[in-house]
């Protein structure tokens, strides 16, 4: 019989269909392995391709453009632009209002042929720090309500160019999701005067038959109703609403466990198209109670159709006990 | 400057980036068209390799079970499970419960290489009957809450059989997002008396430009915050909260429009892939005021990646304006 599982955060379904149980071979994963291409505008030396720069990661003292770890860039096709007044208009029973923002790309690495699972646990680091320090100068612009900084990986899970990057894009709302997903947290701690991802990760620590890997500061868990096959969450143990790294420690801790999934996954699923989505609070909040960050990694194994369109339901065919058992079991 | 656009119905912002605006030519559309392939259990002499038949429409007085225009089946990798008890447990923090339910598929035509839009008006009135039917029946298990009927057409949009068929899935519970637009509907008609979609069809009528096409008793729209380009909404002209025949004329009128719709899709984006979804109210309501059943359709022409995962965002290339203008000069 299948089982029926709700997030105990937005509420939503998943059926898990156990009788199918699919093992990790057995999806057929558009392996997104990286090919020397043709012209790449991520490439060092091509850095005039892309709008001006943002921030950068250079060794001390140089002044070689082409000489970088990590760019940060505008998009060059932006979804929202950030140069305009934000305007709130009605057109009948329709409300629109202009599309200021910003939308931009997260450079990696200079070696078009790496990925985050091969790149240096410094590299690694230089991207967890690119994201904070965005965060931190967009938080500025009072135009701004909220930055969803995510990564697309592999044509198949929306990336259109392969040299590996992430993306951020800043908002004049705060998004549905995104709102919903704090209510109901906001909602849980004033019933129970906790933090529902903490009673999550306790929980989860305690039972452990979801538990991905873990050190210190962070764990990455299968979460109890995942939308996808090999879905993985990873938290700070220690209640914090906002992402910011350690006080000591950085976040180098963060990128151990984030570097380890990812590389059990390339290892367990041949390399598979995944997004990432960093989850944390909005900027007009000071640091809560009730909201925990985290960031929640899906591989893109099935496809999502008329069903989930629907009904927001997500059909499963591994349940997460089995896919992190499967997780920890890979040697990497 | 690109425009963010409010469903008014379930508050789903979307980002309209008019300045790609991009024309139907522009979409590399992965054309499904079929192919005479290999075997297919939903071809006629092969009734023998799928679960045993629910419903089908045969010549009257035949007796030759390889002789019909449409049958229904179980599905025979069904998501959830027709024989069972429901039961809910907790397990912690978290809520499950059995998965009972119904998986069914709609095989619209006998002929493997027609789609909906190239089968006859009678065959495709016989379709919106059979989902009629299949409500109808379904209603009468209390174990059930609503019916999902939908439409995967072409692999991009998840089908993974090639003879044209629907899929309709039972649920235990209303599904979120049917709740969450029931509730939306249900909050307007509190504060105005008036069903929030003969509020839109009215606008949509006097505006006249974002109307795809429409007969006495349906109008087909591009809704004003499309997730997708040439998103396309049918819905009955006069007020009706569940999804049922007209008194006098039937489905053929229901026909006509969706066909026509896909047709002028067909042409105009080189056969789609595409989903569609019935939107009607659940079983336990009765006839309502403030909810209003559509068809939602959907080609298949971008990707959903991190960015929509996320936020619940979505970015639409092609205006609604011009999609629907483009869709009327379509001559079929």
């Amino acid at each position: 019989m299948p089982e029926l599982r709700k997030d105990p955060v937005v509420g939503r379904w998943v059926i898990i269909s156990v009788e199918r149980g699919k093992r990790p071979s057995d999806f057929a994963s558009p392996s997104h392995k990286r090919r020397v291409s043709g012209f790449c505008p991520f490439c060092p030396g091509n850095e005039y391709t892309t709008p001006q720069e943002i921030m950068a990661i250079r060794p001390e003292g140089s002044d070689n453009p082409s000489e970088w770890s990590l760019r940060v860039v505008p998009n060059k096709f932006p979804a929202l632009q950030i140069d305009g007044e934000l305007t709130k208009v009605g057109e009948g029973i329709f409300d629109k209002m202009s599309g200021v923002g910003a939308h931009e790309v997260i450079i990696e690495t200079p070696d078009h042929l790496s990925s985050l699972s091969t790149i240096s646990r410094k590299d690694m680091e230089n991207v967890l720090w690119a994201y904070y320090s965005r965060l931190t100068d967009l938080k500025k612009d009072p135009r701004l309500k909220y930055v969803l900084i995510f990564k697309n990986e592999g044509e198949a899970a929306g990336a259109s160019l392969e040299h590996t990057h992430s993306q951020l894009i800043a908002l004049p709302i705060v998004p549905k999701l995104v709102r919903e997903e704090l209510n109901s947290a906001r909602h849980y701690y004033d019933m129970k005067e906790r933090c529902i991802f903490c009673d999550i990760i306790n929980q989860e620590l305690q039972e452990e038959k979801r538990i991905v890997c873990e050190n210190e500061h962070y764990v990455a868990i299968a979460p109890y109703a995942p939308r996808a096959p090999f879905e993985t969450w990873i938290l700070p143990k220690k209640h914090e609403s906002h992402y910011r790294p350690l006080e000591n420690g950085g976040f180098s801790y963060l990128a151990e466990v984030l570097q380890r999934v990812l590389k059990q996954m390339d290892k367990l699923l041949d390399v598979p198209p995944y997004n990432y989505i960093l989850h944390t609070s909005p900027f007009n909040s000071e640091e809560n109670e009730y909201y925990h960050w985290h960031i929640e990694i899906m591989p893109k194994l099935t496809k999502i159709a008329g069903f989930e369109w629907g009904s927001g339901f997500y059909i499963n065919p591994t349940p997460p006990e089995e896919a992190a058992r499967y997780m920890r079991e890979v040697e990497i």
